[in-house]
């Protein structure tokens, strides 16, 4: 019988990150791969993967809907128990040997708590990473209640390995977010969707910068005035800008509210918005642009493999390991635009293998494959 | 303004051990104490605390009924959701400043992730302790939630700080259990309670052994098995013995058909059967218990402060820290015999202080009232 | 394709009712049976259904455990809101043509709105009655979200059309319960679970009442002092007694507990007290017990049809059809010691086919098989 | 002490509606007015009404998160069953003696069950009506759990008594939204809000077309067909158009979609669209409109009072009592386009007290204060 392996996707990021070891696990005949979908990924809003799932070869054996719309603290709570509810009904019915969890979010921990208590081997992509926001203290939890870590740096792996977890079980596998970078051939010209923001019209012969802009759940309620001073300094730019929603997260509401006013008031012509793109795109996109603004993980994660200028912006990524294309700035509009105009000047930055070279999805599946850890954890230090 | 310090109490046992804690931050001028009643602290079944809990003083602010019976790994998981969708309803109303939790249990789980997304500061009572079961994991992954950890060991201490937790905000404390136990002035003969148990009618002046047996959820499918080897034992003894049905977890179900099987067949004639004590009942029970048998943490945690003589069995305390009247037996009727007969000739063990002094209360509380912790955590080594 | 027929079954009475129906139509090969199970009957305390129906040559394609503890009004609320969530993703999965519910219990309402907002059709098997407690209006809400009516009696088929049902889709097919009284052959004394009670040691050689009390939920305040006088009245018999834990609702848990102290206090010395039976040898209890005493709609709906004299009691039941064989009482001692005393000389009344012939079932399953309504419902005078 | 009225608003239409009882509730000593928000009354997608609750002299003691996104069958089936788990939990706190609900919608049926179980009193507004959809179901099916019921038209109260509720607690009142229309006194050049639609820049000056269109849950697959030919139409115009965003229900999802793509391939350029208005804003839009096309039942309701011209689509409302200034389409591009030409040159009907004269308010109110229905219902013909 066929070991079964079960993935849990959250979001269209979430998909981009974990498509390689999806696509190794579906090739392996000893494994069984099973998707979940659940939290962003289904929903029109924030970019449906459905379909792009099943372009790429794949299917999906559940989805779960557990969002409460509200967008504050008490939903993403809310959301969270959900989550535990409905993804624990999905696995009640398929049944997993292993169930692999990326990340940080609340779907991850959700999916993970789930997993324990129904006795599931739970394996961990990302874990031992530091940063800011909410995510740092779930990653942590999530990796405390995991049997099979795979780290996508040396230091995340040490952080693993000094939380107590068991040694054979814990691996610098790379990130498999650079294997897509490098299977990724897709032109920039090809990127139509890139004609269907709202605002400016994307002119594909012309430089532009990327910018992506998430709430920080620890600190939610500045969300909107942090989002008015990057408003305020993306409007000063010549150059074209595109410009992502944020995730579905506590505050989020907060950054688009600003952003529609800003637009009622007829500013920020120079930006066309994006409600998401398939991971092709989004990873053209960002190999492409000029130099990448805000606090999107990828920005540090596949950006320093592919050199791409980044300004990094307040606390949601503090603490993250950072290649040398980051800089980071404050939320004061001078400091801001001093440090883009820096960095676009920098052109491109050397290749860094920080978070992996292009090979994590073949190693995680085989480990998936091989492992067997009890299920009863303890504490070894 | 009073700074709110809010308790979440969620059975009997949980009770009893925060009691102390709970009138000492009630006498505090500085400090209003908020109580949220859950899971089976206010169910029939289990032993509601309702009434005790007045007569003691005290009152609650509000009750989560998030139990979903049934008793599998399952039903524990939708529980652990569905807590966290309650608990943070009442947050939200009671709008506390830290949030205090005990233990490992799921409702520990679900009331950290509903403080943890609703930006809460978190205390956490009990963490860094080594036990088996799935509460192992559950009481490190609550570590990683929490802002400020209340150990009840040095060496809890310790294994807290080496899950990079900030050094300013972990404590050793001692285990507010162990004040209760010196508060506790409760003469066996007025335990009245003893005489409403189900089966063999208790005889105050004969000497009687304690039994209590939880299942172990990471091996939840053995819990008849394991129940049968120990109630064939018991049935051997010539002791009259107490035995207390078991928490409310995935396999207590099986437990207590094993159980009830045996009565039925007229066997365990011996034992009086009780649903739940009062604290202080329970304490004075267990002080004059001639040996505790089992896996109740009481007879590690506040059996060590006593002195009584346990034989402890299996896995689910399995790495805790023992005083010297702790000794181990496999599921095998003829040495479990065996080392009850041993340990009930020891009589009583010289007083340890493994799990505190019985002032930890006031420290607690003290604490509580003075510290600050940011709510943005990162891991430190 | 085959025709999809979900049932929900929700207790080991309402398993009891439907099972010819089951039957009937796991034999028809233009239709595939579906059966989810749900709420009591699935947890161990109030009668676990699993095995049985097993055994009946039946299989169930999914489980549901919606019941959150508590037992009170909040909770009943509350579980009708969790079996709405849970229900929906069994449908999702199992995607019936048609649901079929029975009766009008918190799980009946909750299965008939999720199949009302996913867009399938629903059948309906006891709609139209006239009762008291919360159930009389959920069953009349649960007829108006209902496309198919299966009425137990004339005059409840007449009020079907009363509340503006469509008549082609309004029968009379008479009561399943009275198909599966005629299929009963079995003994009293192979009845062998009559000697698992509580209490007493049941004698199959002795006469005895049949006791069941469920509480009303419209007045569940008053649940304890009802029961004190069922008690103090049952205690005075000089008949042995075979008494029914009551059913899983708001008060029931007052009712227990008032049992629980009489039988501490040693009284209710004659009373065998029971969890459950299945269904036939339910059945059997009914038909050979010299009266029945208690709300139990079975004493009215099998009762009449097998002329066993019953004193009903308070207003569960009110306004119900019923046969010759019952008569009311007040909670009063000595009002209810009579009446019992007279029924008891009635030894048995005619038979009565108010409630059906014993054909139901097939008529049921051909309705079934035949019909198709259009989902979209419009009230018709 | 005071009677406590409370009603629970579930969007920002609702709120309109209801908004004249609730001014004479909070002006009557003898009552105590409770608001509970839920559903899209606080989501910022569909119309936050907090802010103008509160400008409006209300205030709100609860607010619910409900909905589970997703826009499916199966998400809004789970959103009924959260909407019962999170309006017990308020109803808990509140304690309230009546509580209130208005129409069809799935918030209506959860606040009716949750009231139900936990022994409230239940009021119903604009219950009896007969419309299309899964609203004709549920509306009904909220009849059979009131207690009271205050309906808009005589031909509702005939409905309701025809259903069999009790005469002396069924009122024709009329519906307190022509109350709220009586008592608007807001021109059109006073929306502001006019000029923050997304696309065609409204004029004042110029006359306009009022499009709604929400999906019919119980044909939610052709949503986006439907839409097509209503956005063909309207694209066809020469007035210009003022569209709003359908309500959040199964099928909008759809409705958006087609919307967009129309959009962005640059047509409907002719079409302002809005995602909500307040309800004085509303109201002045509708009173000023040359006519309306789609299927919101305030073009019925609020247009006959006014006599504003409607052009029907679709079985929504089919069956709703109507004013002679309603005629009915097909999803027809050809009939539409001529029927709405047709309405126009109408200019205004005549007024109509089909839904009441602007006085039911205070009818309203008077009976909450007099009326004490018994818990206990029963069906009565």
């Amino acid at each position: 019988m066929k070991k079964k392996i079960c993935f849990i996707i959250s979001s269209r990021a979430n998909y981009g990150r974990v498509k390689p070891v999806l696509l190794e696990i579906k090739k392996d005949k000893r494994l069984e791969l099973q998707i979940i979908l659940s939290a962003s990924s289904i929903l029109g809003r924030f970019g449906d993967i459905r379909k792009i799932l099943i372009k790429d070869g794949l299917h999906f054996n559940d989805q779960a809907f557990v969002v409460i719309e509200g967008d504050t603290p008490l939903t993403m709570a809310k959301s969270t128990g959900f989550s535990i509810i409905e993804i624990s009904t999905a696995f009640k019915n398929l049944n997993p040997d292993i169930v692999v969890v990326t990340g940080d979010r609340y779907e991850t921990l959700a999916t993970a708590i789930s997993a324990s208590y129904m006795n599931i081997v739970l394996a961990h992509i990302q874990g031992g990473e530091i940063t800011g926001s909410i995510d740092e203290s779930v990653r942590h939890a999530v990796t405390k209640l995991s049997h099979i870590h795979f780290a996508a740096t040396q230091e995340a792996k040490k952080n693993i390995l000094r939380l107590g977890e068991i040694k054979k079980y814990v691996f610098n596998t790379g990130c498999p977010s650079i294997d897509t970078l490098k299977l990724n051939k897709k032109k920039l010209k090809d990127v139509r969707d890139l004609l269907l923001g709202v605002g400016n019209k994307f002119d594909y012969n012309k430089p532009y910068i990327l910018v992506v802009f998430h709430s920080v759940t620890t600190d939610y309620e500045n969300s909107y005035n942090y989002a008015k001073v990057l408003a305020e300094t993306i409007d000063k730019l010549k150059h074209q800008v595109v410009w992502l929603w944020p995730n579905i997260d506590s505050g989020s509401d907060e950054i688009s509210r600003c952003i529609r006013q800003y637009r009622e008031s007829k500013r920020l012509s120079n930006v066309s918005f994006f409600k998401n793109f398939s991971v092709d795109d989004y990873n053209s996109i960002l190999r492409n642009a000029l130099c990448t603004v805000g606090n999107s993980s990828s920005f540090i994660r596949e950006g320093s493999y592919l050199g791409v200028p980044c300004v990094l912006l307040g606390l949601r990524q503090s603490g993250r390991e950072i290649g040398k294309n980051v800089i980071f700035s404050d939320f004061n509009e001078e400091e801001l635009l001093k440090k883009i105009s820096n960095q676009i000047k920098k052109k491109r930055y050397p290749i860094s293998y920080l978070y992996g070279q292009g090979n994590s999805a073949k190693k995680i599946k085989n480990y998936l494959a091989k492992l067997e850890p009890n299920i009863q954890k303890k504490l070894t230090f």
